[in-house]
């Protein structure tokens, strides 16, 4: 699209102001924006397809562990909200409610679907036989935030997948819990390149009404965490609420055990600020809509040799997802420009003389650099330059995260590690009176992750000074 | 699931009580239910899944024509709904209203997108070069229902997808307006065996704000009219409401012309209506999540063999959806039962006089047939049979479509038609008046589709005998 009155390029440095940076990123790439309605964002075709890409991958995971998708109502009945006490207290300030009411109850639009799901879940389930349960849901949902917005990351509506799984056991719960945030590692890592540290949350961090939470937290270039996906434990909390109960193998009645997991729209911001620079976005090959452009370079002259050439080679690629821009009426340049700031991986560029020595020349947006290519080879070479743009770019990020760990042994260093915006590992007493206290005297720091490996021996609190209960990483979040 | 307090079967006759059939069949094949929530459903796992093959066939389709996914806010301003006279009025009975304010403005749910997406289209739009603008989305919309909740076919919230295109002419505008009925005409006869006739809509029956609506109608076994999918020529009457404006070729400014188009989870109820029978549901096999279920048969000494041959044929089917019903504790005729109850096309049983022979049992779920296949044959007689189900139902709909179908010649021949339950042709005058009194006087019959093809001499209309517009089909519709 030609908007020529408007500049097309990113106006401010990524390490000047991150914040602008990362806004001006997503609008001019098209990804998103905000909407007319206060805090509400429109998600465009470029932006999408990410998220259908992220789909396609993790729906087809999930599938094969046995998890069917389903749909349920938008609205919930007031009274559902109340019937898990931590869970209608965590999720009361957020909630947005319809006017219409049937009967006096009053509607809240979906935060999540915990309560609507175990309603139908209490019905469903009666036997060991109907056990494990595993659904699956890709909705909207509503959250009231009351902080300003920001594109994919508080929005007060997003997209998300939540599974709600169900088991006989607490270990086949809590194991499924860990297999799901293992599957959110695997797409955060291997699919998005962003590496992340993984372990549980602390009580006062963890999902209302859950037992246990487990979280994925990335390192974002601004020194704040981002939580890339959740995975509770819910015990039987809600089994309790809601009723739920099945008969045993043994012929009796028991409460089974939940769990539930999410990853949403956010998953697109985090992708924007790892890996996009100066020029715009940068995409890892695995999760780009489109994988490759074609740039045919021509004067007139040559136009139709060139541009049947480009659209040979264009046809050609079956295995990848490819555009050829023919556009008229734009240099070269300024489409070399465009793209880059659109993030797609590689750029082929082809012109007579290219074609005089069965070549192509390949562009990497990831690391601008250059180099001719045979066109013999091309298959070959096109696989082997994604690899490789998708490892560096997870390299690049791995190396970011673990050259901004640092640890602190005193509150002292605590506090300079955190004004140096490093995500800070430490020992904690994992008081919530303690996590307060560090949140309020380092202008906002919380607890993010406990890993699951800790060591032998455990010191002492990093503020309090009491006996410690473990390692955990702390950092500013989003 | 061993439910087994409950009875398996279907306890109401298709012909007896229709829609307490259709209602029992959608319930017990676990397709959805009723939500304690008064006017919405559950889509279960199994009708899900439905869905989910509806939206594979047909976002592949567009995305072929050049549609992008998106996604816009749930929420509508008040004032947008205002700014097409038509669009307000038409759907102001529908809406529901959310109770949070931003600056005093009220909020309701989608009931379409229309307003919401050309508010964003009017900055997004500047040139011609920006057009066409091919936008769709897959969603949850809402629509305030007073009428008695029927699952799948009238519920307050339904899944869609509308589609949402901008062209430069009138022309291309109406030409794509018609390649996207014909895509549902597609899905609807190749994919779901589901015949239709395709035409125009009213003046009375068109969409809110639209200058031509296409539509699909198809005819359900209770002799009611069910819209299986609309296309909508918008002209230039949301562009001037919402300001869309482009600069033209010739470097002058021009309203755009519009098109929206959609399908919707109702979809599923028409297959369950149209196919199934009195053991449940029939589903055509291009549609079906589950083509194949494959049965072993054995006593407790052959149980090894059986269940090893059973495995090898399960794994070697690869090109098709199949399931392996091994449970231990329910006899075969209980499995074929179930499985008949939830409409998986072709079952194939294999005991171990089978294996001796080298044989299994096809048992076809839409004409009870069964026949012997010989192993080495399994992957052609498995094709076949599944084409064969599909044509067969196809066939069949085709035949009863098409036998319900009456001429009209005297308003005494119309009341007779409707009262036998047949689809009414006619010739209709086409005014509003008209088609009122026809519907009080006939209690509910309402105009359908007029088809393209028209013959050459037109009567005079079946009602006031003034000199008529076209042919026309009535119903009742759903």
């Amino acid at each position: 699209m030609a908007k020529k009155e408007e500049k097309l390029g990113i106006n401010v440095k990524k390490n000047e102001d991150f914040s602008e940076w990362y806004n001006e990123v997503v609008i001019k790439a098209e990804l998103a924006e905000h909407s007319v309605i206060k805090g509400f964002m429109v998600i465009r075709p470029r932006g999408y397809a990410i998220w259908e890409k992220i789909q396609e991958y993790f729906d087809r995971r999930i599938k094969k562990i046995g998890v069917k998708n389903a749909y349920f109502p938008l609205l919930i009945p007031e009274s559902f909200f109340k019937k898990e006490a931590e869970h209608a207290e965590g999720f009361a300030p957020e909630l947005a409610w319809i006017s219409e009411k049937e009967d006096g109850i009053r509607y809240a639009l979906r935060p999540t679907s915990e309560t609507i799901m175990y309603d139908s879940y209490a019905k469903w389930i009666r036997s060991w036989r109907d056990l494990p349960l595993r659904l699956n849901q890709w909705c909207n949902v509503l959250r009231w935030e009351v902080k300003q917005t920001k594109l994919f990351l508080r929005t007060r509506e997003f997209l998300w997948q939540e599974g709600h799984c169900v088991y006989e056991t607490e270990e086949d719960c809590d194991k499924e819990a860990l297999l799901y945030l293992l599957e959110y590692k695997k797409l955060c890592e291997e699919i998005l390149a962003i590496p992340v540290l993984e372990g549980k949350k602390t009580e006062k961090e963890r999902f209302a009404g859950a037992k246990t939470t487990y979280a994925l937290e990335a390192l974002m270039p601004d020194g704040k965490a981002l939580q890339m996906g959740t995975s509770h434990n819910l015990g039987q909390n809600f089994a309790k609420a809601f009723d739920i109960q099945f008969l045993g193998r043994d012929e009796k009645e028991y409460y089974p055990w939940q769990n539930s997991w999410g990853i949403s729209t956010r998953l697109i911001g985090s992708l924007v600020m790892m890996h996009s620079d100066d020029k715009g976005l940068i995409l890892p090959p695995k999760v780009a809509p489109v994988q490759i452009v074609i740039i045919p370079i021509y004067f007139e002259k040559d136009k139709d040799i060139v541009i049947k050439k480009a659209r040979e080679i264009c046809n050609s690629l079956k295995a990848y997802s490819v555009e050829l821009d023919e556009r008229d009426g734009y240099t070269p340049g300024w489409k070399f420009n465009e793209w880059e700031l659109k993030g797609i991986p590689l750029r082929i560029e082809i012109g007579p003389k290219d074609i005089s020595k069965n070549e192509v020349v390949f562009a990497r947006r990831d690391n601008n650099k250059k180099e001719s290519v045979k066109i013999a080879h091309l298959d070959k070479k096109i696989k082997e330059t994604l690899d490789d743009i998708q490892k560096a770019l997870y390299e690049k990020a791995y190396k970011f995260l673990h050259s901004n760990i640092a640890t602190a042994d005193s509150w002292n260093d605590f506090l300079k590690h955190a004004k140096n915006k490093k995500l800070v590992k430490a020992f904690f007493c994992g008081s919530k009176e303690c996590e307060e206290e560090i949140k309020e005297k380092s202008d906002g720091i919380t607890s993010r992750v406990i890993p699951f490996e800790q060591p032998e021996n455990i010191g002492k609190c990093v503020k309090c000074g009491n006996k410690a209960q473990f390692l955990i990483y702390f950092g500013k979040a989003y």
